[in-house]
C-alpha cells in the first residue's frame, strides 16, 4: 500500500518521535492519530512480545473526561455494566450502545474520582455521543478530551520493567485496577491492563510533555530486559480474541453478538437495554466466534472482510485473520450466523486469493 | 512516511479499485476510509485540475441520513444557518457546533425531502452527536449512515464531461443546488458543489454497486477532455481558502473564528447560539486568515501545525501551507490572534526547518 500523509488532522502522538526512531514500518490511523502496525514484522514482533517486554504508543486510545454532578447519571445511561459496583480504583471494559443496542464503541472506563470518569476509546468519536446526550438532556457535566495519552508496557517482563521505574508497588496492582504513581514532578494513573494477553500495564500520561521523557526512561531501564518499542500485534490479539471495534464489530452489532454478555449486567435503564436483555434471554442471531482457517501461513492480507459460506448460504464475515506460529493454524475472528456458529461447523471463507475451508472453534486460543 | 495498512476499520470505498489503478501515490484516512492525497505530484495534479477535469473519489464524505417527523426540528437545533429558508433542491454548508459554539464538523446539508436531510461530512463521527441529541430528547427521527458515496467531477471542463453523461441539463444546475439525474436503472442526486474553486459537481452515488460503473463511464467519456483521476488538491484548496476541519479549525474554534459568520443567521435557538451571537457582535479573539509565507517553494511538509509569532508573542498556528505555482508564493491558512490578524501584519512562522517571515493577507487568493 502507498504511504500515508500525516497532517494536523491525522496527527502524531506525544510518543511518535520514539516510534519513528524505532523504525515502525507501517501505520494505521486510529482516532485521527497515527498508530504503528508493526516494526520488524508481525511475526517477529509477536515472538518478542511473548518472550520479553514492549513499550507501546497507544495514545490513540483518546480519553473522554466526563466530570460533574451528573457524571454517574450519564455513565449509568451509557453503560450496560453496573456502574454502581465499580470500585474507586477500578477500570471497566464497557461496550457502549445506541438505542437499538448497536455498539458505538468499547472503551475502558476509569473511575478517576466519585464524579469523574475517563473513557479510553476504541476508534470512533464517542465524545460526540456523550456530549449529544448531555446537551440534549441539559446534564450538569463537563465532557472534553483531556491531554492524557496512554503508554502501554506489555509482555511477560512488564512487571520487572515497571518495578524498575515505579518500584515493587506495581506488582500489587490487580487486573483492571490502578494506582497513582509518581514520575518526575507529577503522578500518573497506572493500571494493569492493555490490549494483549501477555500481561502488563497502561500508564495514563497526563501531559504531553512527559511523553518522551517517560518513553525514553522505560527504554533505558529495560535494556537488560531486551525491551523493544512495539504496538498491538495482529496475531497475538486474534489468538486471544481481543476485538477491534470497527473491524470485528460495528454499530450494526450488539454486545451480545460480540460475545460481551458478561459486561451487560446493569439494573439501570441504560440505553439499548431492551434489545440487549431480549438477546441475552433468547440468544443472538449471530455471534463473534474463533475460526481456524485451513492452510499454513499463506493467507493474503484481509483489508475488507471476507464473506463466509456454509454450502450456498452466506453465514458471516471474517474481519481479522493471521497465521499463528504458536498454534500452527490461521487464527481468525468471525461474526457468524446462528445456523453456522456451533463449534466444529465447517465453513468456506472467500478471500481475494480464493476459497478456504475453515472450522468454528469452541473458544479463542489463549 | 511509512505505508498504511488498510483493514475493515480503515476501509476502501466503492471507487478504491479505480483510485489504485490510477496510481495514487499517497493516502490519508478520513472518516475511517482511504482518501488519496496525490497522484503524479501535488503540483502536477494542481496544474491538471486547473486546466482540464478530474474525477475524485470523495466517498469519505460519509453521509448521515436524518429522517422523520422531527428531522427539521433536529436540524434547527444543530444548524447556525436558517434551515427554514432552505429550498427543496438546495445544499447548505453548515458549521455544526457544541453548546460552547465549538465546531464539531462542517458538513454540506442536502434537503432530500421535506422530512429528510443528508449531511455530507468532514472528518469526524458527527452521526454520534446527532444521535445523542435525538436519543437524549426522544426525538422521532431515524439517524443512520446510508450507502451513499459522493464522486466529484471538478475542473473547468466538468460541465462538458457531465453533459456527455447526463445531458445538457447539468449545465442548468445552479451553485449548491441539485437535480436528480438517471444512471443505469437508478437516479442520483447531482449537485453543483465540490471541494475546489475550479467548478464542478458531486454525484451522490446511492448504492456501492454503481460506484465503479459510474467511475469507468466518466473516465471513458472524458478521454478526449483529458480527464484524470484526481483528489482534493492541497495547493488549490489553500489558495481558495477551503478549510479542512481537524486541521484549520477544531472543536476549540467557533465558526466566527473560522470566518464563517455568514453561515450563522438562524433565528432559532440552535446549540451554541449564545457564544456565536456574542462573537458576531464583539468580534472573535482570533480568526482564520490567509497568510503568505516568505520563500520560494522550499517549505517542508506541515504535519503538525506551525506556531506563529509576532515578536516574542505566540499569536497563532498555521495548519496548512504549500507553494503556489500560480501565485508565486507560499500560500497558507492560519488561525491568528486579534493582535496580529490585520492585513499586512508581519509574522514569523516556526517550521521544523527553521523560521520564516510571513504576511497576513487581505483575503485568499481565489
Amino acid at each position: 500500500m502507498a504511504g500515508i500523509v500525516p497532517s494536523r488532522r491525522v496527527r502524531g502522538t506525544p510518543f511518535t518521535e520514539g516510534v519513528q526512531a524505532a523504525g515502525a514500518k507501517a501505520y494505521t490511523v486510529y482516532n485521527h492519530m497515527l498508530l504503528a502496525s508493526y516494526f520488524e514484522s508481525y511475526e517477529a514482533d509477536y515472538r518478542h512480545l511473548k518472550e520479553h517486554v514492549q513499550v507501546w504508543d497507544v495514545a490513540v486510545e483518546r480519553q473522554i473526561s466526563i466530570k460533574g454532578l451528573d457524571a454517574l447519571r450519564l455513565m449509568r445511561q451509557m453503560s450496560p455494566r453496573d456502574m454502581d459496583k465499580m470500585a474507586a480504583d477500578q477500570c471497566y471494559y464497557v461496550p457502549i450502545c445506541d438505542h437499538n443496542g448497536g455498539m458505538l464503541n468499547d472503551p475502558v472506563a476509569i473511575k478517576v474520582a466519585q464524579d469523574h470518569y475517563w473513557l479510553s476509546l476504541a476508534d470512533g468519536d464517542l465524545l460526540q455521543w456523550a456530549l449529544g446526550l448531555a446537551v440534549g438532556q441539559g446534564l450538569e457535566v463537563d465532557i472534553e478530551e483531556p491531554d492524557v495519552s496512554p503508554l502501554a508496557v506489555q509482555g511477560p517482563k512488564a512487571d520487572d520493567l515497571m518495578a524498575r521505574l515505579f518500584g515493587d508497588i506495581v506488582r500489587e496492582i490487580k487486573f483492571f485496577r490502578y494506582k497513582r504513581l509518581p514520575f518526575m514532578d507529577t503522578e500518573f494513573i497506572v493500571a494493569r491492563s492493555g490490549w494483549s494477553k501477555q500481561g502488563g500495564f497502561e500508564i495514563y500520561v497526563d501531559g504531553s510533555d512527559y511523553g518522551m521523557p517517560l518513553f525514553n526512561r522505560l527504554m533505558e531501564l529495560g535494556e537488560s530486559l531486551n525491551v523493544r518499542v512495539g504496538c498491538p500485534n495482529l496475531i497475538e490479539r486474534i489468538e486471544g480474541g481481543l476485538l477491534s471495534y470497527g473491524s470485528d464489530m460495528r454499530q450494526d452489532n450488539t454486545p451480545i453478538e460480540a460475545g460481551l454478555a458478561r459486561f451487560c449486567n446493569s439494573p439501570s435503564e441504560y440505553i439499548g437495554k431492551t434489545v440487549i436483555e431480549a438477546q441475552k434471554k433468547n440468544g443472538p442471531d449471530r455471534m463473534i466466534k474463533a475460526v481456524a482457517i485451513d492452510g499454513a501461513g499463506d493467507l493474503p492480507h484481509n483489508a475488507t472482510g471476507w464473506p463466509v459460506y456454509k454450502g450456498d448460504q452466506k453465514v458471516g464475515l471474517i474481519a481479522s485473520a493471521a497465521w499463528s506460529p504458536d498454534f500452527k493454524t490461521n487464527v481468525a475472528i468471525g461474526m457468524i450466523d446462528k445456523s453456522a456458529f456451533a463449534a466444529g461447523t465447517r465453513l468456506e471463507v472467500v478471500t481475494q486469493n480464493g476459497t478456504r475451508g475453515a472450522t468454528v472453534q469452541e473458544k479463542f486460543w489463549i
